[in-house]
C-alpha cells in the first residue's frame, strides 16, 4: 500500500488547523566563500523562541541530489510523490498555471516561443531576438484575432478546427513566451497531449508540423491531425512580421489528474499565495485559492479572514528564493526577517500545527535551485522539543525529525493535528 | 520512476571531474575492548584539513543490518540497486573476476573446489583437505591438458561438448578453488546460467551431476544436457588423485548486463584498482580499466597520467579492508594514514568533487565485513560545509550529508559535479 493511500485510510477528520509556511528556497549553504547561511545571519527573535519550542527537522525535496523545480517541490510538501508520471505538470500546463489561467481538466496547453524564420522557412532565432515583452502582447493579440475571424468558417484551416469543435486561446507570456490552449466543445472527441515539440532545438531547420509523440496512440494522432493545421494557419499569419514571423511549441501536457488533499485527507484546505504558479500548482492538489498579494503581510490579511473557512492553511513567501537566485545574501536575510517580525500575527491566530519550511534551497552561493535539504520547524502540542536553539541549517541536522522525504511531511501534519487514526490494532 | 532513470534522464555532461576514493572495509567500530576507530586514532592532518572544508554523511551499503560482500558494496557505490536480481553477481562470475579474468556476457562460469571421494565415490572432503595452491594449480594443468586432447573427439563424452560448439576453460584459483568457464560457439546455442549447485553441502553422499536449477526453462535444461557428461569426463579424470579425485561446482553464472555509467550518466569512468576483483565489478558497471598496482601511490601515479582522459575516477584501496580482516588496528591506522600522506597529490589535481568513503565496513575487533554505516567524506564547490573537524565515524553521525543508502552516492557526486539538469520547473 502507498503511503498516500495509506493516509487517506486513517484520516479523521477534527477542528485543529495545519498551517504550512512555505519560505521558497529558504534553505542555504556554508561555503568557502560564504561561511554563513541566511538563516544563520538572520537575526529573528520570534523563529529563535519558536524554534526552542519545536522539533526541527530536514526535508529531501525528491531524493538525493535531486534539484527539483518549484512544480515538484511543492506537489512533494503537499503528500505527492514528486517524481512520478501521475504527478507529473507538464511545462505547457506549467507555463499557463504561472500566468495565472485557469486550465481544465481537458485542456491541451503548449509553452510556445515567438521565433524567427528566414526567406526559406528554416529557423533563424528560436527566441526571435528576444522579444520584448509588448510585441509578444501585440502578436498575441493579433492572433488572437486571427482565431476570432476564423469562426467556423469552411476552407480556412483555423476555422476548421474551430468548427471541428475546438476553442484555441492565446495568451501571451513573459517576453517571446506564450501559451496556446486547444479544447475540445462539449460533444467532440476528447483531446490527447502526447504531441511531439515542434522545436527542432537547431537553427537552420524548418519548423516541424504538430504532430503525434513517438509511440503515441489513436487519441495523440487524431489530435495532431485537428490541431495541426489550425497551427499552421496560425504560423502562416505571422508572416508579415519583422522578427516574430513564426513560433515555436513546447511542453503539449493536460492538467494531471491528481486526488486532491481534501479528497485524500479530509482536509478544507487553502492556498495562500502571490504568485500564480504556487496558486495553480496548490489548484492541482485541490485547494481553494485565497486571492491575495505576496507580501506576507497581505497573506496574513487574509489569513486572518479566512481562519474560520479551512483546516489547513499553505502560505507562501517568495522572497527568499528570488534573494537567492539573486545571489544576494543580505536580501535574503532581509526576506527571513520581514518573516520573522510579522510572525506573531501568525502565531496569534494559535495554528494547532505550524511548520515552516521550505521547496526547496535556492543556496546565494549557486543563485539557483539545489539538492542540498531544506530545514524544517514543526510545532505543535506533541512535537518533540528537541534541543535546537535556533532554526538554520546546522541546527536541522540534529533535529527530532531527522532528514525525510518531503512527501513525508503531510502525514506528520495530519499527525500532529489528530487527524490520522492508529494503524492496526 | 526509479531512481537510476531519473538520475539518467536528468544527465547532463561537462567537463568536471569526479573522484571517489573508496578505502576498502575503512569504517570500524568503538566497543568495550577497542575504544577508538583507527580513524579516531589515525594521524591525518591533510584529511583533518579537507574534513574541515567538506560535508561529511554516512552511507548503508545495501541495508540497515545487512553485511555486504565486495560485489553488492562497489555496485552500491557506482549507483546500482546492490540487491536487486539485475544486479546479482553469481559466485562463480565473481570469483573469475577475482582471478583478473576476462569474461564474456554469453559465458557461463561455475566456481570449483577440489573434493575427495571415498572408493564408493560418496563425498569425503569438500576441500580436499585444503588442498594447496601449488596442488590446485597441478590439477588444473591436468585438466586443461585433457581438455585439449579431447578434441572434438566422437565417443568421448569431454569431446562431445566440444564438438557441441562448447569451448571449457579450467582456472586455478586459491588453495583448493578453482573456475570452469563454459563458452558457446559462434553459431550454437546461447547457454544457459539457472543450473543447480553440484555441491550436495553434506559428506557421505554421492556428487550429484549437473542438472537444470528447480524450475529453469528449456535453456538450461538443454545446457544441463550439453554440459553434463563433459564435466563427467573431467571428473573421472581425477579419480587416480590422492586427495583431490573429485570436485564440487557452485555458483553457475554469467555477467548481469547492467546498463555502464557511461550509458546512464554521461560518465568517462575509469577504474584504478590493484585488485582484479574490484577491476572487474568496474568493469561490470561499464568503467575503463586503468592497469596498476595496489598502493596508493601507484594508484597517484595513474591517475596523474590519465587525469585528463575521464571526467570519473574510482580509486581503489585494499591496506584498510586488509588490515580489519586481520584484526589489525595498528595495521589499519598505518593505512589510513599512508592515504593521508599521499594525498596532497591527489588535492593537487583539483578534482571538482571528491569523495571518501568505503564500500563496507570491516572493524577490527569483528575480522570480518560489517553492516554498519561507512563514513563518508564529499567535498566540492557547492557542498555544505558543516561542523566535522575530522573524518571518523562519529564526526559522520552529524554531518550534512546524514545517513543514506550507498546507492545514493551516485546521484550526489553528479549532483555537485553539475552533471544533473533540474527536476521539472
Amino acid at each position: 500500500m502507498g503511503r498516500q493511500e495509506l493516509l487517506s485510510r486513517l484520516a479523521q477528520r477534527n477542528g485543529r488547523r495545519i498551517v504550512l509556511l512555505v519560505l521558497d528556497g529558504v534553505g542555504d549553504l556554508r561555503t568557502d566563500a560564504q561561511p554563513r547561511t541566511a538563516l544563520d545571519e538572520a537575526r529573528t527573535p520570534h523563529l529563535d523562541r519558536l524554534a526552542a519550542r519545536s522539533s526541527l527537522g530536514r526535508l529531501v525535496p525528491v531524493g538525493t541530489g535531486i534539484t527539483p523545480g518549484s512544480g515538484p517541490g511543492h506537489l512533494a510538501l503537499f503528500g505527492y510523490e514528486p517524481a512520478s508520471p501521475e504527478t507529473d505538470i507538464g511545462r505547457g500546463v506549467l507555463e499557463a498555471l504561472g500566468l495565472g489561467l485557469d486550465i481544465l481538466p481537458d485542456t491541451v496547453v503548449a509553452r510556445g516561443n515567438f521565433a524567427t524564420v528566414d526567406r526559406e522557412g528554416l529557423l533563424a532565432d528560436r527566441r526571435a531576438g528576444r522579444l520584448p515583452g509588448a510585441e509578444g502582447r501585440r502578436i498575441c493579440a493579433r492572433l488572437a484575432s486571427r482565431i476570432e475571424a476564423a469562426g467556423d468558417a469552411p476552407g480556412d484551416a483555423l476555422g476548421n478546427a474551430v468548427g471541428d469543435g475546438i476553442e484555441i486561446e492565446v495568451h501571451p507570456g513573459e517576453a517571446y513566451r506564450f501559451v496556446l490552449l486547444f479544447r475540445p466543445r462539449p460533444g467532440t472527441p476528447p483531446l490527447g497531449a502526447e504531441l511531439a515539440d515542434t522545436d527542432p532545438q537547431r537553427l537552420g531547420v524548418a519548423v516541424p508540423p504538430v504532430e503525434a509523440a513517438a509511440g503515441a496512440g489513436e487519441e495523440a494522432r487524431g489530435t495532431a491531425a485537428r490541431i495541426g493545421p489550425a497551427v499552421a494557419a496560425l504560423q502562416a499569419e505571422l508572416r508579415d512580421e519583422e522578427r516574430a514571423n513564426g513560433f515555436l511549441l513546447r511542453g503539449f501536457s493536460k492538467l494531471p489528474a491528481l486526488p486532491g488533499v481534501g479528497e485524500l485527507h479530509g482536509l478544507r484546505a487553502a492556498a495562500l499565495a502571490g504568485y500564480p504558479l504556487y496558486r495553480g500548482v496548490a489548484k492541482v492538489c485541490g485547494m481553494e485559492i485565497v486571492d491575495c498579494g505576496g507580501s506576507f503581510g497581505q497573506v496574513l490579511d487574509r489569513l486572518e479572514e479566512r481562519w474560520d473557512d479551512f483546516d489547513y492553511f499553505f502560505l507562501h513567501v517568495k522572497g527568499t528564493d528570488m534573494a537567492g537566485e539573486d545571489g544576494d545574501l543580505p536580501a535574503k536575510v532581509g526576506a527571513i526577517e520581514s518573516v520573522d517580525a510579522l510572525l506573531p500575527r501568525l502565531l496569534d491566530l494559535g495554528p494547532d500545527v505550524l511548520a515552516i519550511t521550505g521547496d526547496h534551497s535556492t543556496p546565494a552561493p549557486m543563485t539557483a535551485h539545489s539538492w542540498h535539504p531544506v530545514p524544517l520547524l514543526l510545532r505543535s502540542e506533541n512535537c518533540f522539543v528537541d534541543e535546537c536553539p535556533r532554526f538554520t541549517e546546522v541546527e536541522a541536522i540534529r533535529g527530532a525529525i531527522g532528514t525525510i522525504p518531503a512527501s513525508d511531511l503531510m502525514g506528520l501534519l495530519l499527525a500532529n493535528a489528530g487527524k490520522l487514526a492508529k494503524f492496526g490494532a
